[in-house]
């Protein structure tokens, strides 16, 4: 069995900005993704344990480790001041990259 | 781009102990979390390939690793004597963890 | 709190290898899996940005790292060649094993 390391990299977004992101990663050179609904919660404001929840998308991106530096720089300057978002990236190893 | 080191934690539970859980969270400093309703299936019992199967809820939370030990130590005596569940932890890279 | 390395495999297919997937990690020794549906895109065919959608599922599998160079053997020889399918892994910490 052969595998690649690659990189995952999970996007947590509003609604709103599904399918800007889906154009992103077209341009982005990711291998494949999938995208599924949750419902999410960060923090905002000062106070400790201060949650809101509401209906957010998740996204899973695999994508070569050059292509993600690229694709996390977009969405920070890009993404990042228009849209309510979280990504953040781990190190995978994959079995098959070629189709989904 | 910046990251940040710090800990995705996932957790699988019955749909009981979801509300139980948020509260847990809401308490544990994480920086926010998914999430999302899976079907499951775990070992029990002695015969191998004994996997019964039911709906669960799968939280992902984003937490810093000091946080983490504390939030998996809560997890490990208070919930898992309580409800069926299973909780794992990774290292991630975050590229913003302020909001969701 | 005491954690075991482990692995996590996630496996993304079409719908239709749901079932035979099921079957496979009854038989592979894994210690549980979630899963749940998913839209997911992939790359086909040589035009940079040409990825179709459609639905998928998504299993999240946590498995022994022995067990689960087995089970990505088997997927790669008996099931890639039949079926629309991506599958990786990461090494995670688990904090209970038994039970979904």
């Amino acid at each position: 069995m052969k595998t690649h390391p690659t990189r995952l990299v999970p996007i947590i977004c509003e609604a709103l900005a599904r399918e800007p992101v889906q154009a992103l990663l077209k341009e982005s050179g990711a291998a494949g993704y999938t995208v599924f609904p949750v419902e999410g919660a960060g923090t905002h404001g000062a106070r400790t344990g201060d949650m809101a929840e509401f209906t957010n998308v998740q996204f899973e991106v695999i994508i070569r480790p050059d292509a993600a530096e690229a694709l996390l720089d977009r969405l920070q300057v890009e993404f990042f001041p228009r849209f309510a978002m979280v990504a953040y990236e781990s190190d995978v190893r994959v079995i098959r990259e070629k189709k989904f």
